[in-house]
């Protein structure tokens, strides 16, 4: 077996591994569940079906942070850790969701519609969209509950006060108040100063998305493992460039990215007003009647198809679309420098730098 | 000193120091968040807020537990047990008010309304109130994972596989479906059997809070203190009962509570769309053009004064308020009944009598 197998197949297994402890965990509660009433099987049917689906790139960081940290092949921790991490990301998106009032993920409906769909279909009383946003509101806080009971079930290393529980509390606590300061951009950017705009956008970046999606999953694999807090550091320098550069080009795909390949419709985070780097740097760098047409039109819900290409033509004329790419190729660079300085076996190794490949040069 | 003074005393002690845990724990949170940026100053200030009021029963009902299974005054444990439940109800608050589109919350405004008004008062853009319900969706988010990490606080009698942690875990999951079947029965009600209308509305009380706002919490505090499983049931055959009289109580304030005492607008449960026992006696005892008139008026948003005042007149008349009253009554005289059965120290007994007292007879 070549190097490059023995990376696939184990990668495989660890995915598999926790896809099987996903669905032993869900199918666990869905017994309690279904110990109350049957009625409660479409809150459950759409925590599972989320996931299901997904990259998988934070239980993956996990993996191989554990790895890299000498932690055993497949062991049952970092599957759970894994599992764990799944679940919170499913909560994550199905709150987002409502939030940003997306109708689809990963080309179905979200969490929200299906359940006005559902509501739809069986033509109950009163509003189908309030009763849908209730639903996955009730359904984001059952997914988060579980997200952390799975990570309890790591058990002696993810005990009250370890470092491994510290990671996970970090994480979670810095996601929404990253997301907070996303959703204040929106409504609080227009009238805030506009040179503080692009910083404003880079904090956002990281907290709401960079130190969740890859810094921390990784250092949580590396904690669990027993890795030194000097191994912890240099999987940060690696992990949270890399994490920048994940978020830069999602935003580039929010704007540009092909519905067919995203899952998502065009021009998404322009109708939901999200005041991204690239979006700062368009506002920076364009025309002022150009900017304040930007400003004008960002996040309005009648957003024209003809809006959304006006405004990618500016953000690409104005050179932000050019400066984001340059930026996605420093944090890129600054995370493989980071990578090749770590003391880690060639396997893991190997596995991040691939990660780090696919997740900034990705298309969806 | 008498032994009413001492239960007194020993009862203040335990809030007060519940308080200061709960004072400590939010400032190290908000260390954090500062560290972040002092734009996530106002969800901070929204738990600290909401965790400062409130009546304490499921932090009590924990601490009484704790004292019946033989645990020492005061100890550090349930008073972390007791935060991370006062933590869990303004999670859970939190998003009730977005749910029910409550805008009022013990007098104030309840956290969705703070952030739209924190909108409007700033001037920022686009809409206010879909901020107001996004900020407080993540305000929720972040109370419900610091209830966890105030849970994980606890330390050993709390760790993975604890009957402590099976409770906490079974708490969560109840109620976050109970809550999503009082939704359900909202706008499906209508279209269902009315001839299985009550005993949804009971199966609705019993889960989305009976067993959350006293037999769990009750039952928390004998596990975490090692109680046998035999004090355990029988702190159950007394909890049960006794959440679903406080259920029905708070039906009751819903429909015909004084709002001054309350901090709810008069009739909120009608607007709402609630079908609470009390409404579903209604609509089976009344005529049958009455109980049209109710289905036809609940949960509108329009609803008058006038359509407030009448449908309170159809329960009245109907019987149901009395038969709601009897039920209440039986299960208080149930719940009495098992609280002398249990093999209880004269102080936690009388401790929990009054608790019975104070839950089945309040007025706000």
């Amino acid at each position: 077996m070549t190097a490059a197998e023995q990376l696939r197949n184990e990668q495989a297994d660890f995915v598999a591994a926790v896809a099987g402890e996903l669905t032993g965990f869900l199918t666990s509660r869905q017994g309690i569940m279904s110990g109350i009433s049957s009625d409660i099987d479409p809150i459950m049917g759409s925590i599972s079906n989320l996931v299901t689906g997904g990259k998988r790139l934070r239980a993956l960081m996990c993996y191989w942070g554990w790895r890299g940290a000498g932690g055993e092949a497949g062991a049952a921790e970092v599957v759970t850790a894994g599992a764990a991490l799944e679940l919170f990301q499913a909560a994550a998106l199905i709150h987002d969701d409502i939030i940003d009032r997306s109708d689809t993920r990963r080309g179905g409906p979200s969490v929200h519609r299906r359940f006005s769909q559902l509501h739809e279909s069986q033509g109950w009383a009163l509003d189908s969209e309030r009763f849908g946003q209730a639903a996955a509101i009730l359904a984001g806080d059952l997914c988060l509950s579980f997200s952390e009971e799975a990570f309890t079930d790591i058990g002696d290393r993810a005990a009250s006060g370890s470092r491994a529980r510290l990671i996970f509390n970090l994480m979670r606590a810095e996601v929404m108040a990253g997301q907070y300061l996303d959703i204040l951009e929106e409504v609080a950017g227009p009238v805030r100063d506009r040179a503080g705009a692009v910083s404003r956008a880079q904090s956002i970046i990281r907290f709401k998305s960079a130190k969740y999606s890859t810094e921390h999953p990784l250092a949580l694999g590396g904690a669990l493992a027993g890795g030194t807090n000097d191994l912890l550091r240099g999987y940060s320098a690696f992990a949270l460039p890399l994490g920048e550069a994940f978020q830069l080009r999602d935003d580039v795909l929010g704007v540009f990215g092909d519905p067919l390949t995203t899952g998502k419709p065009a021009g998404d985070d322009l109708r939901e007003g999200k005041r991204t780097v690239l979006v700062a740097l368009a506002l920076d760098q364009a025309a002022p009647a150009e900017s304040e047409f930007i400003d004008a039109r960002l996040g309005s819900p009648d957003l024209t198809d003809g809006d959304v290409q006006e405004i990618r033509r500016i953000i690409e004329d104005s050179g932000a679309l050019q400066a984001t790419e340059v930026l996605i190729g420093e944090y890129g660079a600054a995370a493989y420098e980071a990578l090749e300085a770590l003391d880690l076996d060639e396997l893991p190794k190997t596995a991040l730098r691939r990660l780090a490949e696919a997740t900034v040069s990705r298309a969806s």
